[in-house]
């Protein structure tokens, strides 16, 4: 873990540009709109090389300059962070694409990407000094903030639909937080878990609402860039959700690009959602720059079934900026996908992540991902997490069976 | 990755000494034993300093000179290895020990230690050209022979115990493998495997029937070794069913004594198994060299339900050689550590690691672990695939809930 020398400067409000000082807690804006972390980049630039993290431990601490913490004994880490980045060669044979990649998240904490939100942001409000976080929570955050939030000896409290994924209600509860369930959705939850801030002052640990889960998000897009030989993909496909991914990847990108370590092109970003769930998808062919609440929405994915998502502003400005793109795929296509792309790769993906891999056939053969692309899509948790997506019943034998070749 | 320069030099017996070509397909030895993979450690001492390793990508294959793989094309990979040794502090102080390490093996493909052995055994055997793949399991080696062979694009049967973990089945089957259930243990479906072998000239991938699954559980102890600054622990603590992982890391520091990378005293190995399943721990307690078959054997910790392992002898060369011990805990410790271990740590361990710690717990009482021992304690996989070792029936809120402090 290198000495710590965050470069962090200031929260500014990316609507209306506010600025708050970081060394205090910080929820949203005045005008209610997320915050974002600044950086010295100028000063970085001139006292940073890329040298410099070569050598470091292949955790997300190794890039400790663009992260908020101030002290390393703040930080609170279960070894997360450097995930691989691992070719898919026959699919990209199978797609022609030229060079196709996953991110695997899986390799986390936890099993899913949440975990580095959870990392950098249970560390960040242990130094600013919270007792007791809440957040509502599609099962996979609330997993990590809960085990996270363990190791630090905070107090949490989460609220979770029904139907999130069963194994996160044991991870929460073995991590020994106050666990409540909701017959509704995320947004039914976020409700609940804005009222109990408003009446106990707890620390608001909800999606965009601190500034610091994003930081830790970001850390993807340093790795790729890194693993990578500092270069980004032409495309960038992200599963979204509450969006804070490519929020995050797209910041990364940003920063690097600033300190001078990467150049050339932005990569084209693409949000791969649900059909049944597809707000930033209608949005972005509708030309908005904001979304609007989808009704009764329902995937398989459960990850991304979230009908409104406060940074949707951001996710569409990533995709506009980028000339990305936003791709809607139907629950048939995510379960068909995920046994594609195991059998091929030996990948065991989330559906979130199979969402991703069923979306890149899509632009392929519509000629929007070009066959001279390299592609990165990023797979954001753990098949293991979600046993029940397809069943399967596989034959008995007896104790003196007699194999047969096929 | 580096270049491949393996120094495997032949394979040998370790109980009647006869020696094999590395170079062919080998499974036993004539006379029944396990046969282990020898290096050519004089040359490497020679060749081959720790700095070499020091600057490499920090997965399994760093220390490719230690491994048999002779042609990087066949290394078949899911990104596996390095995964984090983390500090138990509050564990820690709580038993008394100055320092209490956890190697988590949960953060590797498929979530468990098994991966090293699937991804260094399964590209030996695309090296060595097999096609068909067949292997008993408790589960979870079977899931991770499965997703390798898929990647590696062979044919892979396994034959599981109905009541291995249930999502192992599914790796499986979203692996493309051939799955066979069995009303019966893991002893039983070996024995329809090797009839199986016997009929079919099936490439057997029994524990310990191919010499190199053991080489990628010995990158465990190699890595541990560096990340502790080549130095090891004073104590190895490992849930022991097959006892892999033991042999694996015995074997690991004895050569790296060999290369002089570690010097001084081996750490004291302690084999941890289930009271109603402790064959190890009744042999070493008998003061024998091999263990008798345990009847009716069963544990909730379901991957050290072995009742008899192949490799016994190995495992209790280690413990008598390091001035060792053997330790049976009950399923009530297990499930209560299990706990106990992720409020305090954040860490969500698979039975099999709570059992280590329940173990460790046990041995600092009676003194056998030391106030000032160093103690490394491997948790071979994680929680998130035994959702069924607790049952939690947390509160339901309405959507117009006002939540109340504790």
């Amino acid at each position: 873990m290198p000495d710590l020398k965050s470069y962090i400067d200031h929260l500014y409000c990316p609507k209306c540009n506010s600025i708050y000082p970081h060394e205090a807690v910080a929820h949203l804006c005045e005008c209610g709109s997320p915050l974002l972390a600044a950086y010295d980049l100028a000063r970085a630039k001139a006292e940073l090389n890329k040298a410099d993290i070569a050598g470091r431990k292949e955790d997300l601490w190794r890039y400790g300059e663009l992260l908020p913490v101030l002290k390393e004994e703040n930080i609170v880490s279960l070894g997360e962070g450097f995930t691989p980045l691992l070719p898919l060669q026959r699919s990209g044979e199978q797609l022609g694409v030229a060079k196709f990649f996953v991110k695997d998240e899986g390799l986390l904490p936890t099993g899913t990407f949440k975990a580095r939100g959870a990392a950098v942001g249970v560390s960040k409000a242990k130094e600013l000094g919270a007792g007791t976080l809440i957040m509502p929570t599609n099962g996979n955050a609330g997993a990590a903030w809960a085990l996270y939030g363990a190791r630090a000896g905070l107090s949490v409290k989460i609220v979770m639909p029904e139907d999130a994924p069963k194994i996160t209600r044991s991870e929460c509860l073995y991590g020994g937080a106050d666990l409540y369930l909701v017959k509704g959705l995320i947004s039914d939850c976020g409700k609940i878990a804005a009222r109990a801030v408003a009446g106990h002052g707890w620390y608001d640990a909800s999606t965009l609402k601190e500034p610091y889960r994003i930081e830790g998000k970001k850390t993807i897009g340093l790795e790729i860039a890194e693993q990578l030989g500092w270069n980004t993909p032409d495309v960038i496909m992200y599963p979204t959700g509450g969006g804070v991914g490519i929020i995050g990847i797209y910041k990364a990108f940003r920063e690097l690009r600033e300190l001078g370590w990467i150049a050339g092109e932005m990569p084209r970003f693409v949000a791969v959602q649900a059909q049944n769930c597809a707000p930033i998808v209608k949005a972005f062919n509708e030309g908005k720059n904001v979304s609007e609440f989808w009704p009764d929405s329902s995937t398989v994915a459960f990850g991304i079934n979230v009908p409104k998502a406060l940074g949707d502003f951001l996710v569409l400005e990533a995709l506009y900026e980028t000339g990305g793109t936003a791709v809607a795929v139907s629950d048939d296509e995510i379960v068909s996908g995920q046994s594609e792309l195991c059998a091929r790769e030996g990948l065991f993906a989330c559906p979130e992540g199979a969402a991703v891999y069923a979306a890149a056939g899509r632009l392929r053969k519509d000629g929007w991902i070009r066959e001279d692309d390299s592609v990165v899509m990023i797979n954001t948790g753990a098949g293991i997490k979600y046993p029940d997506v397809r069943s399967f019943t596989p034959p008995y034998l007896p104790l003196d069976a007699e194999l047969q070749t096929p």
